[in-house]
């Protein structure tokens, strides 16, 4: 079973042999039959005529007020029952579900976003987020500085809205920011696992 | 006297006639002598062959072990003992002063800067910030969420590092984060009257 999560920079696949990311332009889709789902605008109309491609965008069954929830945040929050879910990749997206019921989010520029905008902004705010940066102690330096704000605000802002729920993180930058956080886990495949869930449950219903 | 506060897009000029903005590209230097700060390298070769233009950059007398503090953020802290100091321009810097010394601080990417970021992102997180944004609700749309995740990081960062320190913010998006803040108040001119002070202080000196 092939399974695609596309998005605006990077198509996930997940197959037999694995799961591997692509640059959206570098990317040819599959000729055997692949399930996905896609928030790509550019893309839509493409997939939308490839008779082997079967978008599963409406199969998922979510519960929501929030209006214009992109079907790979509903994904990701799939098999979570109480948790935020954050999907740390070209934007980075924050939704709370509490009983299995999402219970809103938001989202915010990506640390690559972030960093090109301070490029953009000054060629003295160019930087390389370090491995290791002090969110603790208030910034130094301009180089400290770009770190510690890249970083806190997306760990200040889920702080601001788990209150006792843990944090449940996927996305290419996901690992960056997880040890940032208490009772935070790095889950790779959790766009995939929903995924999975919803074809299952499709399977059962049809 | 002419005060000219240089930026990476904006030139602030205060003279006899008040205080004015113009865009770095398409503004013409005063011909009669003027004060400056300036922290565009592009402008600083030009600005150093002005016979008119005198910097005052090494005039403010500021105590800090911030390294590559810039002169704009030195001249917006430099008439505040006990403070939070926000700049929110193209970019958002925020300085913690306590008993004249400079504690240290950050710098964020300015509202329009974040805007440009989602637009950047994708064709869907287009938008226009509401002048009153609720940032105590979880957001319920994507529109409510681009303009939650614009405001409230910049809201967070500084509450996290204010304690119980009052906040002053400058800038030309200043006024639209004050309402978002308690004990906080908008001034204009936080950064001239710094400067005014640096001459103020070099004119007794000499």
């Amino acid at each position: 079973m092939w399974l695609l999560d596309i998005g605006n920079t990077t198509v996930k696949v997940k197959s037999d042999e694995g799961v591997a990311r692509f640059g959206v332009s570098e990317y040819r889709f599959p000729s055997e039959p692949f399930y996905y789902i896609n928030v790509n605008p550019k893309l839509a109309q493409t997939l939308a005529t490839m008779p082997q491609a079967q978008d599963i965008a409406q199969w998922f069954v979510f519960e929501s007020t929030y209006r214009g929830l992109g079907v790979d945040r509903i994904a990701a929050c799939y098999t979570i029952e109480n948790g935020v879910v954050v999907d740390a990749g070209s934007a980075i997206t924050v939704d709370v579900m509490r009983e299995g019921r999402h219970m809103g989010g938001f989202i915010m520029p990506g640390l690559s976003a972030t960093k090109a905008s301070f490029a953009k902004i000054s060629s003295r705010l160019v930087y390389d987020l370090k491995p290791q940066t002090n969110l603790q102690q208030l910034p130094q330096s301009t180089e400290d500085a770009l770190g510690y704000a890249t970083l806190k605000p997306v760990v200040l802002m889920i702080a601001d809205v788990r209150g006792d729920l843990p944090v449940y993180v996927t996305g290419g930058d996901g690992q960056r920011i997880v040890p940032y956080m208490e009772h935070a886990v790095y889950c790779e495949e959790l766009v995939f696992e929903g995924m999975q869930k919803a074809i299952k449950e499709k399977g059962r219903v049809c």
